[in-house]
């Protein structure tokens, strides 16, 4: 059981983490495949150790669900067990058979003859990751990084201190013992070991942060390396006037009551006009039966009669509710749902309900999110579901990374260029020979 | 003549801009290199105004290079000729040819049967940008604006108030004759107006600083808007053990000798020790010649007898000369260069001369730069030389964009999910549908 603490342990990590990229970037595709297969074995033959580590933090966890200060939905999550053990394993498997993402050449361009540039795919460095109390998102996370060659900090949850220790050992011992380089994965354990990752920029490369909308936010304003992720998931959904009601009733609930506490679920609803005589009553009943609280729009019950719901607010725009709770506004036009979305939302993901292609069309071009969907649920915004094998964490900002982050968006390039001795000189002045700038077929 | 003041000004200009946003990406690519013919038509037609609001900016910098208030330098790049004018025109067509970069899709997954997910590639959205005296940046960024579908607030510098303005006039008039957007484009004339910018982080997406690197600094730290950029350009030069000397002593000269004050000239040059007796004698009698003062470690010193140079101190490893003055350092090995690289750069660009391609390899692994050169100048690292056609600035962070940043740096993407009526209830619990997650060929 080994452990780092204090800021100078965590400077120690990092640097070692640093040191460790040179030897994981030169690992090939196949040893990295065969690292996670060793390590998807073993955490299969370890069931026994990590669900008694398991029960520890379920333990310590037990008196705080019935005093009421941890969340029963927390406890469940915190909670390992067979098939959840064969999720990890299944995860770690799934990351390896993923395509390598290291050494890709995404352009290539023949400046002069003799003179190549190549664009290439590379990991972005050491990353801090700090997640929530699921302890599988560990072996994602780690999973992740090694496929893509980075070196990763991990900060998991204290509720789930025990079971990341366990799983976290295992991790290591099983990579390391493939061949991966020793110092290529960290476990923090405390806060304090956080803030000191906080101020090493020298030595990290990124933060994402997996947690409350208020440890991202701390997360964002306390240090100069850039921070991956969102504070808030505000997702909407467009109920256009050429919407078929049915896919718009199915997609509502599932988008809002499936998990409701997740970050792609849906907050606020936007409803045409032209449709809303029709789909009110019938979403407002719907989402009563499956016992969701409906706030509406001073319009819902002056124009079209609402009545028994709650009246929403200019503040309900701007709520994440991670709750059983829907914000409904009705609106005069695509135009104004795609303004209200922009000037509310938290560019995550949001939906049209259309059967108007050209509805759609609009949409996706006005609508400044990273995930824009036709006829489909806000819950299919997920790495896992967009078939990336796994995420570390889904970023709302307009740079690269955007959306659900899998292998791609760990990735950065350089730009290589292989010359044969080439100045500038030569091409400048009276007698400059030109660029050619032919595109290099791959 | 039109210029916008004060803050409220400022955030109504950043209004408009976002407002233009989604006419402007709904611009099909023919009429947006349309509009770009007729900029460049405009502005060859208008060569008579442009140099005569150039020369009213040249009348009042003359007293001030006259009074040593402004390097002889500034003033040359600030001054219009035919010949730069021709280079404007020739710019602004070379844009128009590009490949348009709105609506690529760079990944596209079934992710079941009717239910596909695509990664199109949009524009980043209001892009600030603060250039320097050369007024040619200015219809350099702006074309690449229009043509990446974002919009522009610009500030050029004081200096070149003036020429600015006509320029900025011709091209906004042409475009918007030619149907771009009205707002896509705006002028900002004080640093008053630069402040309003940098608090407007609901309207701006992104800034980027082209000048001085107290300038860079000073942005990165009073803005919470993502800033793209390089505070420094601090370039090696490793010359390897196998290396070819006559190659290595061209590039060395060119690369610091052939125009010292940009970003892209080398700083430090690192020579094996190895090659050190045969090759420190020649290059420093190069660099003598060519006016290069060199500043030389205490190893030249003392073990190869390096005489009649300054002595370089650990402070020398992290300055960024801009200017006729080169250190130099001898490494025991590649990887003793590789960590001083990396501990001292600033992350722009880096050459190996070698003819060793295990040794590359190792290079271009190990440093963490945005570019990774062999055999050739770290000048070549630049948008208009990698074959960008042009450039807003260049970038040493670690995500996207890295390196000179052109038509592509400016955009990011959207996932687009295109379902029937999909919910995530259907892949989950005991009959849960499977994901198919097959590539869609594109």
């Amino acid at each position: 059981m080994q452990s780092i603490a204090g800021r100078e342990a965590i400077i120690e990590a990092a640097r070692r983490a640093r040191a460790a990229l040179l030897p994981l970037s030169r690992l090939p595709a196949e040893a990295k495949n065969a690292a996670l297969v060793s390590v998807a074995r073993r955490m299969g033959e370890s069931s026994e150790a990590i669900l008694a580590a398991n029960a520890e933090d379920l333990e310590r966890a037990r008196p705080l669900v019935e005093a009421g200060e941890m969340a029963e939905s927390l406890y469940r999550r915190l909670k390992l067990d067979d098939a959840k053990l064969k999720d990890i394993v299944s995860g770690i498997l799934q990351v390896a058979s993923l395509e390598d993402p290291v050494g890709k050449v995404t352009l290539a361009t023949e400046l002069d003859e003799g003179l190549r540039l190549y664009r290439v795919s590379c990991p972005i460095g050491v990353i801090g990751v700090i997640f929530e109390s699921r302890p599988d998102a560990l072996t994602q996370i780690a999973s992740l990084a090694l496929k893509s060659g980075n070196a990763v900090l991990l900060k998991g949850g204290r509720e789930a201190a025990c079971s990341n220790r366990v799983l976290f050992d295992i991790f290591r011992e099983a990579s390391a013992s493939a061949g991966a380089p020793q110092g290529a994965l960290a476990l923090l354990e405390s806060r304090e070991d956080v803030e000191a990752m906080l101020k090493a920029e020298s030595y990290v490369d990124l933060i994402i942060p997996r947690g409350s909308n208020a440890l991202v936010r701390y997360i964002q304003q306390n240090t100069a390396i850039p921070v991956l992720g969102h504070a808030e998931g505000i997702c909407h959904i467009y109920v256009d006037e050429a919407a078929d009601i049915e896919k718009a009733l199915d997609i509502t609930l599932d988008s809002k009551a499936q998990y409701p506490s997740a970050c792609n679920s849906v907050e606020t609803l936007l409803v045409h006009r032209g449709i809303a005589p029709a789909f009110l009553p019938r979403v407002l009943g719907s989402l009563k039966e499956r016992g969701v609280v409906a706030r509406c729009d001073g319009r819902a019950f002056d124009e079209f009669g609402v009545t028994g719901v709650e009246r929403a607010t200019r503040e309900d725009w701007r709520t994440e509710y991670c709750d059983m709770i829907v914000a409904i506004r009705v609106v005069d036009s695509i135009r104004n749902a795609i303004d209200h979305i922009n000037e509310f939302g938290s560019h995550h993901t949001d939906a049209i309900i259309t059967e108007d292609e050209a509805a759609f069309d609009l949409f996706f071009a006005g609508v400044d999110s990273a995930g824009v969907f036709l006829n489909a649920s806000t819950r299919f915004a997920d790495g896992y579901r967009y078939g990336f094998g796994a995420e570390v964490g889904i970023s709302t900002g307009k740079l690269h990374p955007r959306g659900p982050v899998g292998l791609d968006g760990l990735m950065t390039y350089k730009y290589k260029l292989v010359g044969e001795g080439q100045t500038v000189g030569l091409y400048s002045g009276p007698n400059a020979r030109k660029f050619s700038h032919k595109k290099i077929e791959l």
